[in-house]
């Protein structure tokens, strides 16, 4: 057997915090996106009418596509009639404006319809990638293979146009995500030429004939991976989520074709990012000029861009290394994704969207004249329900009904469980409950049935203790790579206990902007300050003491909220003293950061001094 | 006797720190900045030759006014024959190319010929200004009254347009600087009109016409001061050198008019600066995008601006002040401003310069992918001769000549002790030496000779503790509002021993940039490290302790060296760790501020953690 995650359709989560998300996506956030969506024309705009004179953007189709995967995903668990029949209603209309020869893109059918094929930016190849991802996902899910079919013409036309003609005017999509679709669409269909398709595009990718023909100038290299072959690429640079959808498709490409070169690349890249170039909170990409990564370290906090989409596309990444390899960091960067730089994008009632995701805010910053020889950038301070550019919110919609498929692989060898989530899994024999309200509490509880297997329990890497028991015994097992492997019979019963202290973290000493802090967690789960719960205090000169820290149970965040105490300088009237200022003990209150800014506009910081 | 300084003529500084500097204007400043101007062609524009088609700009005749101002205050203090003959043969071109009607502007006379008085922003009055206080000056060191006799007729010429005829474009000066000149032609020639027209410049500044006639848009208001009338002007706005020249004017007019609202006004900018919108350093004026100040507290440290005429722009400000107020903040300000954001404008081999100031360099900065949304500015890394808008270098080269002024003030009751510098007073009866070498030493040592009279020393702020003796005793007197003053008579002898332990300084708990840091001081002197003298040590991760501080001497930087102990982190591949990165010992060797970037580009900063 070839090591592969269990499918989505084989694991069902039944309770504690992600079946809360799931839930809020499936009774609000699909709703409330479909809505924004169809306020803002896009739903109509697949009717192909150029008559229509509303304003249109080449990304739409995209942004469309990703909404019904997630609803596929959705389906997957759990019948949805309105859901469904708004799906229909789409692939509908894609369907019957499909181009005779394959091709479709409702902005390039009714705007600008000379201009097919002409430019490397106009995101036509992305929107089919997100097309064809969405009509594998309906088909698995509904059986209803509509726009499935469409898509492979469309695939077809795209290997006919840029393969074997190659007769558009630039060789490699701009922004990728067509790579990973095709090598769904192979794995769905059995078709090798599209695997081979992908591999083209991949293998393309930053060759010198690319470059000339797109007219891409040589500062703009790294911001769509077309400064060296892929397989030479080994640090994260350029648009993060670009980069990242690359990424995907050389994992992919890699498993596929046994490809080292590309698997090492995967490999270096990831590591990279994840031990250079990542926040605490699994932020990624700290420019806002090119949504992008800077060097190693520059992580700013409070410019920080952090793409809601990259965090995702991170986990798209990880998921799939973890079919290359055992490195636990994988699973690792995934749990802090997950429950950090992932969520923050949603606000607690399921409606309102961050595209960026700041470390810190402050109030003021933006309030400062800005503009003519430095303009400085600030993220907005409340959660929206719809950008011009929306690809994160149809991201959270996909990505959080389709978490099941992060929980385990498996191989001949046995299982491995990589997240820990209230669930119940079948697959042919195999009947795996786990019963946890992870990670509010450490309590994981397996029930196992299913032939003799082994099962290899991920221990978290922020973990400093933990116990195992089987069938009532406590179990000593040695940890190896990251995961503790036990022999596993019909019926067994795993209880696992992860000690979850408030714990202080420090940043890498290269990292300058976060030199003489610390950021507080508990599990996996990364807390910041926000001004509403701390009154006047300064949150930004509050020094945090590592004793005496408290929890507190909170209904409204799920997790428990954090007490920290410390001190504080009082107020003054002199500007620069000799003597220090009074200090004096206070309390600092802090949230889960992907809770921020759902109760008003507020100062916020993730990093605080330490004592 | 009204309240007055002793004259420049009267002083000369004869030791220390500022004879040194002063010698180095002298012998090197001086003629490289004219050399930088010759080269730019600003000399030659002066002969107004409209073939000439260099490109010039419109507030050159003021670089070259200030240039000759200097020269004029080298000359009080001894002849300098090749100075005063490029300064005569400036004189001469002026003179010569003056309009029939007084008027004169270089620019305006070859090229624009038709915009004369059409703009505000054209810096015409401004040039008028600093061409008065030149011919002022130049007047009282050598006799010569050429181009006194010629800004006479221009200031005639400005006062029929502007006040009489208002037959300009606009109603007062743009870049305010007129003002004070007219105050300083007012005392020198007696004729009350000039005073009378400053007073009018000052009270129609803000009012509804002048923003009508000019244009000034809303969000423009502030910038030159133009938002409110100037009495109801109580904190800093705008551009830091408008706003603090035309309080020069404001101040003299307090004094000369008796007018206590301009007084009121004066002393609640100046505080407002002083105690809300100061650098440690006395930079001013933190938003580089409009050269000028942001609300209270924002004292960002890698991005500020603090434009070196702006510090010395505070100084011209102070001195007046100290003739309306016995308030120790004036002399305590100017002392921060000459020995820390004045100073570093020029380089220790007296030739290159620094418009802006900050108080932390990243080299890495720069670098980063600036522009488009974010765009972020930060100041050059090492000081060069010469720049497109050259006011900070002239300013330079009249403000270190002219500190022989800043030392004493006199009245009926007696003498106030303001600065200290090894020095030599003469006039009438009085003759005053000051031998000493602070602040590289604390010790001061006075001989008085003169009708018995009372002598008041400023207790610097920053010192905690000293000894006075008079004649050889010790003396107890009581410091009474930062002064302690004592009787003296003739032939009477002073000994001050200030004491200069390092002092760890904090910021207020309101300015965000310094929270959790501290900066180093001895005495007036502010200290930095710069990265060139300490290895590859992370500057920003260095964690001061207060104790084993110490000091070096240094011939290189006249001021001690500082070395400090303390902490740093020890490098770690993990990026986010729960346990602390290992702690060394370390030690930090700072210089005097005002010294960095003398050695090539450095990393650099004031602010350091504290332990």
């Amino acid at each position: 057997m070839v090591k592969k995650h269990i499918e989505l359709r084989s694991v069902r989560i039944t309770d504690g915090f992600w079946k809360r998300k799931q839930d809020l996506v499936r009774e609000t956030t699909v709703f409330s996106v479909y809505n924004r969506f169809y306020d803002t024309g896009r739903v109509e705009a697949l009717k192909c009418d150029p008559s229509n004179p509303e304003k249109r953007h080449y990304f739409w189709d995209s942004d469309l596509a990703k909404w019904i995967e997630g609803v596929a995903y959705l389906l997957e668990k759990e019948p949805a009639p309105e859901l469904e029949r708004l799906a229909d209603a789409m692939i509908a209309d894609i369907v019957a404006n499909q181009r005779e020869d394959g091709y479709f893109n409702s902005y390039f059918q009714t705007v600008e319809t000379d201009q097919v094929y002409a430019l490397r930016k106009n995101h036509e190849l992305y929107c089919a990638g997100h097309l064809i991802e969405a009509a594998i996902a309906y088909k698995r899910a509904t059986g209803k293979d509509l726009l499935y079919r469409c898509m492979l013409k469309f695939a077809d036309q795209i290997d006919r146009v840029f393969r074997v003609e190659k007769s558009a005017a630039f060789l490699t999509p701009g922004h990728q995500e067509l790579e990973l679709a095709l090598v769904k669409l192979w794995r769905e269909s059995g078709e090798r030429r599209y695997l081979e398709l992908a591999k083209y595009f991949i293998d393309e990718r930053g060759s010198e004939r690319e470059r000339e023909m797109a007219g891409i100038k040589p500062e703009q290299l790294r911001y769509a991976q077309d400064h060296l072959p892929v397989r030479e690429q080994f640090t994260a640079e350029g648009h993060a989520v670009r980069l990242l959808y690359m990424c995907c498709a050389m994992a992919d490409l890699a498993l596929e074709t046994n490809d080292e070169a590309l698997k090492t690349a995967c490999e270096r890249i990831f590591r990279n990012i994840a031990e250079e170039r990542m926040y605490i909170t699994g932020g990624l990409g700290s420019n806002c000029n090119f949504e992008g990564f800077e060097e190693n370290y520059h992580l700013p906090n409070e410019i920080a861009y952090n793409e809601t989409c990259a965090s995702i596309a991170l986990c798209l990444f990880a998921r799939r290394m973890q079919l290359l390899s055992e490195d636990p960091i994988y699973a690792n960067v995934i749990e802090r994704e997950i429950y950090n730089g992932v969520l923050s994008g949603l606000s607690l009632d399921g409606k309102a969207f961050f595209y960026e995701n700041p470390l810190e805010i402050d109030l003021m910053s933006p309030t400062h004249q800005s503009g003519g020889r430095q303009k400085l950038h600030y993220p907005i301070q409340q959660r929206v329900e719809v950008f011009s550019c929306s690809c994160c919110p149809p991201n959270m919609t996909r990505f959080i009904p389709s978490l099941g498929e992060y929980l385990y692989t498996v191989e001949d060898g046995g299982i491995r469980v990589h997240q820990y989530m209230d669930s119940e899994t079948r697959e042919g024999e195999l009947h795996l409950i786990q019963k946890t309200d992870y990670p509010r509490s450490g309590d994981v509880e397996f029930h196992y049935q299913g032939s003799a297997t082994a099962v290899s329990f991920r221990i978290p890497d922020w973990c400093r203790s933990y116990t195992l028991s089987q069938n009532g015994r406590p179990v000593e097992a040695e940890q190896v790579n990251g995961y503790v492997t036990l022999p596993m019979a019909n019926n067994d019963r795993v209880s696992l206990s992860f000690e979850m202290p408030v714990t202080f973290v420090e940043a890498n000493p290269a990292i300058r902007a976060d030199a003489g802090k610390c950021a507080v967690m508990r599990g996996p789960v990364v807390y910041c300050a926000e001004q509403v719960d701390n009154a006047e205090l300064r949150l930004y000169d509050f020094r945090a003491s590592e004793d005496g820290a408290k929890t507190e149970e909170s209904e409204q965040f799920y997790f428990p909220t954090v007490t920290l105490t410390g001190e504080v300088r009082e107020d003054g009237r002199t500007l620069y003293a000799a003597e220090r200022f009074r200090r004096r003990s206070a309390e600092l209150k802090l949230i889960p950061y992907h809770a921020f800014a759902n109760r008003g506009p507020s100062n916020m910081t993730v990093w605080l001094l330490q004592k």
